[in-house]
């Protein structure tokens, strides 16, 4: 299964790319989508490069589905108002392709690769670059997208148990589909 | 000119279009995306909704410009940031549609509709019916987006006068537009 990580920001946004078989994690791709040649004041341009940057990787990876990260309440209310506009882009960037979306908080995504939730940005970096063998450090934008698809691909392999075990097919219940069948 | 005003929502987002030539205006169309027949925990579903609701007002009236309500910081600051979502998927919807999109605080709605920034629901209501010449009261959220596009139309008026007395043409402050010619 391929799986397109996204970090959602409304100055930048990381994705990672990974594909998953069974406990086999490969890289695919990673970066960033910037907004940051804007003018601040602009917020519907920016929210169209996250949208149609979104959509180019999409169109490019062709992923199965996508892990997208539960963003948080903001000390700055204004800051959290802006951020929730840049994740609501990213979102209906993703089911206007029609993919199915995963939703993790930062919190389970540190616990799945570093094994602990309060891993610094470094830690994250490092573990992914271990898990999927990369030749350098990626980006901490695009390694917490590549921490996100692996978070996803993990939950799905312990489903995958799970139900063998049971004999029985279920549903996520922390995991949010669009409901089409694809 | 045809506009399209949008009172964005999680749960209900209105949209309201008028024809605007000169002073005159004229009632075109306007309703409500409700996403309410889904389970509220599925965020990615409900964005999608609102994206392809908004797509298919577009589709269907053609305005050539938006207005949006520019949103506030609730008390509730989960509220906040589920409405900033929402939000964040209307204005995508619109910029992917290649529409400029202009935002509005629903304070300088109500100026612009009622005549004063504390008018109650019902004003607003009353006061869209009688400058559309409406036969009937359009609900809340149909009137909010109604007058946001008479918002947009009314300060489109006085930006044409000012660059008719000095000879210029001057862009809005207040009017974000996606950097696209259309």
């Amino acid at each position: 299964m391929r799986i397109l990580g996204i970090d959602p920001g409304l100055q930048t946004t990381g994705f990672g790319v990974i594909d998953a078989e069974g406990p086999a994690l490969a890289y695919v791709a990673s970066g960033t989508i910037k907004t940051t040649h804007l003018p601040t004041g602009d917020l519907p341009a920016r929210l169209k490069v996250l949208f149609q940057g979104i959509g180019e990787v999409v169109a490019r990876y062709q992923p199965e589905m996508a892990s997208v990260e539960i963003v948080f309440v903001n000390v700055n209310p204004q800051a959290t108002l802006l951020l929730g506009q840049a994740r609501g882009a990213c979102v209906t960037a993703l089911v206007s392709c029609d993919l199915a979306v995963a939703e993790y908080t930062a919190l389970q995504m540190k616990k799945a690769i570093a094994g602990y939730g309060k891993a610094g940005k470094a830690e994250v970096q490092e573990m992914v670059k271990r898990l999927l063998k990369l030749p350098g450090l990626p980006g901490p934008d695009a390694a917490d997208a590549l921490g996100l698809a692996i978070t996803h691909a993990h939950v799905g392999q312990a489903m995958g148990r799970l139900a063998a075990a049971t004999g029985l097919q279920r549903k996520s219940t922390g995991m949010y589909r669009d409901g089409r069948s694809r």
